[in-house]
């Protein structure tokens, strides 16, 4: 379709004692079809292969036309994505770990980053992780909940944060300019009126949840559709080199979803997981618990069954959010948790597939309440703890800095060899 | 000596209101009167104006032809250097504050960002602050007090490690240049043999500071020395461009000095404010705990006199460092704590000159204990708290990264009248 203006290379990046598949550069057919190889090899559990893949476009591009391995996985069941998401590479780890120590530090001394660069290397599959592309995704929905009065920002700020965030006057846009990090804006269903813009990726399931505390947010269908499509957007931004992955939301009401997530995954009280978002006082918080508390009664959501969470009580923004979280820990790259919004789709990722957990890092500690339960929940502690509740992907990019900081050290500190620095002496 | 040479330029931003003085471009006489005229009217307290200088180098650069305002301040009293730190700019911090309310996000939704940003913008005496280029200056130096065991590295690991920095091997210069952070390396004083490197700068005080076990680590006068050349440098630095100037040091054994400092100031006990450092088990620890209290002891610091303090127990690169945050403050810049170390050599500029406190951010909280109370003697919260204790500026270069986005949120965020955003329903 745009063969014609289109370059696409690709090439593949193996592990050491790996076979080399196959380089095609500038023919989009053997691109594909290395692609597709590779995807095939990951499936079947026979390689340790990460793909590359970039477009330098000389026209408009067509990103559906450049990988068929996005095809193929969309074709696949949720169930099967699930089940071909690897573990974290402990061989890998285990070979950064013994390096951390040959370093010229004292061993230890660079605390939780250490452990960060670790774990980027059991994602990676490298001993020496190195971070390339960095990306944001902020994904935006409305809430029908917003009708209950759960919050005193008016519905249509959703949509129109969204052309803030297009023309670069947010929070997020601010701090991913400095940082170098590229921002990806997806609409997953505002109620609008929508901004046109050719940088809005727009996920067509369906305008706005429904009102959970009268009925679930959505069907089961598109909870579904929600999670492939954020899934997708893993994929494609692994493929364009992407190795920090984070996870961003807008969505006015999204607090009072992820209450619900956050109650019904952990078997908590409302009154534990709710905050007062961007509420003011005491009465709105009260008010804002017994939504969640009606949400619950109303939809029984099957605890031990992620999507059924989803669809019950849960927003759109936060199925495609949990479909990155699982997309790109199946692509084997690291996902950076924002807060409390990306912490409730986590949740739902890790229901789907507890093994996200290797891949996930917690950019930060959000001030809403709810958020240190998700964290305990998943094993994380935050990089970060600013008293910040802003969500848009703002402490997952602020996170990023120190994460990229943590594998650098590992890949590329001399050792006490290289460096001929005299190391401790030995312990008697 | 290097006019034909050297291409400097000069121009001074006044804040609203304030007369325009001078600026010249490409002649260096000019541009050191200005420099001149300007310190002259800040020293009167006449002046609001902020000073940038930036030299284009055509060959090698003599940084002390540059300006005239370096050697009038080097020839000032400390007194009187301290006497003129103004206060931060409240006008600026006001309006700031007022500004953070107008942007596009929830009020208080950046949690201690916000905070973080009226601070630099009360320092920078601007309602928008901006971070044009960032330094972090890694001071080392060797400690007489070695020679008592209080550490399992050996001392030639400090000139070892200045050669690691200088060569781009350290953790400080793997973070450094991602965060595209400049580095200064200075020898305050080290045993050696010293690395022989046109990018290190040489402070010729003494070699080593004396073992403060059974003596002062130096005279009044060499401590006087090593802060007035931490000012040279800080001064040097602003007029480069510089808005975030980092504290790093290195030097083996500066933990027990540091130690000593914070109990002389505090009055708190040694076992209070001594922690592991690099040593390995509680029998280190006590070791090091009774050479704390023998320093204390022997020399009977001053806890009233700063100076007193780091000539008997503090070090070389700690005092060069204290300068460093008495200059950052005077020129009105923000200086960027690191850890333990940094700490200590806060203690001494904020006990010669109270304001500094002012213009000092901690980047991160250390492992080491004593760090807290440090902290808490300052009034000032850590940015971080990764458990890292390497020094080196490492916490500090992480945390300019915050800093940075601060300020950028605050100058560029659209407010919700630029973008259009609804603001929250009023407050009934």
């Amino acid at each position: 379709m745009f063969g014609l203006e289109f370059h696409a290379f690709a090439f593949f990046w193996l592990t050491k004692g790996e076979e080399v598949i196959l380089a095609a550069e500038n023919r989009i057919m053997d691109c594909q079809s290395a692609a597709a190889k590779v995807w095939s090899l990951r499936r079947q559990g026979l390689g340790k292969s990460t793909v590359l893949m970039g477009g330098e476009k000389k026209g408009q591009m067509d990103n559906q036309n450049m990988a068929a391995s996005q095809h193929e996985v969309a074709a696949m069941a949720l169930e099967e994505i699930s089940a071909q998401v690897r573990p974290s590479d402990r061989e890998a780890e285990r070979l950064a770990g013994l390096r951390q120590t040959h370093l010229t530090k004292p061993p230890g001394s660079l605390g939780r980053l250490e452990e960060a660069g670790i774990k980027l290397a059991g994602a990676f599959g490298v001993e020496r992780p190195a971070v390339r592309k960095k990306l944001i995704v902020v994904v935006a929905a409305d809430h029908g909940v917003v009708t209950q009065g759960v919050t005193s920002y008016p519905q249509e700020v959703t949509a129109q944060m969204v052309a803030n965030f297009l023309a670069g006057g947010a929070a997020i846009n601010c701090m991913a300019r400095r940082a170098g990090v590229d921002l990806e804006i997806v609409d997953a269903g505002m109620v609008g009126p929508l901004p046109d813009h050719r940088d809005l990726r727009v996920v067509s399931v369906r305008r706005c949840s429904g009102d959970i505390t009268r009925g679930p947010a959505m069907t089961r269908g598109e909870a579904k559709a929600c999670v492939r499509a954020g899934v997708a957007i893993a994929l494609e931004a692994a493929e364009a080199g992407a190795d920090l992955i984070g996870t961003g939301d807008m969505g006015i009401g999204s607090t009072t979803p992820s209450s619900a997530i956050t109650a019904a995954v952990m078997r908590r009280s409302p009154s534990e997981t709710t905050g007062r978002g961007t509420g003011r006082d005491d009465q709105e918080l009260a008010h804002k618990v017994s939504c969640v508390e009606r949400a619950l009664e109303v939809n029984q959501p099957d605890v031990a069954d992620g999507l059924d969470v989803l669809s019950k009580v849960g927003g759109l923004e936060i199925g495609v959010l949990a479909g990155l979280v699982l997309g790109g820990a199946f692509a084997r790259r690291a996902v950076v948790l924002d807060g409390f919004v990306s912490g409730a789709a986590a949740l739902i990722a890790h229901s789907l597939c507890p093994t996200v957990g290797d891949y996930i890092f917690a950019g930060h500690l959000s001030a809403e309440p709810g958020h240190r339960l998700v964290l305990s929940h998943l094993g994380l502690e935050p990089l970060l703890d600013l008293g910040m509740r802003l969500g848009e992907g703002t402490g997952a990019v602020l996170a990023m800095g120190l994460l990229e900081a943590a594998a650098q050290c590992l890949a590329e500190m001399a050792t006490f060899a290289e460096a001929d620095v005299s190391n401790r002496e030995p312990e008697d």
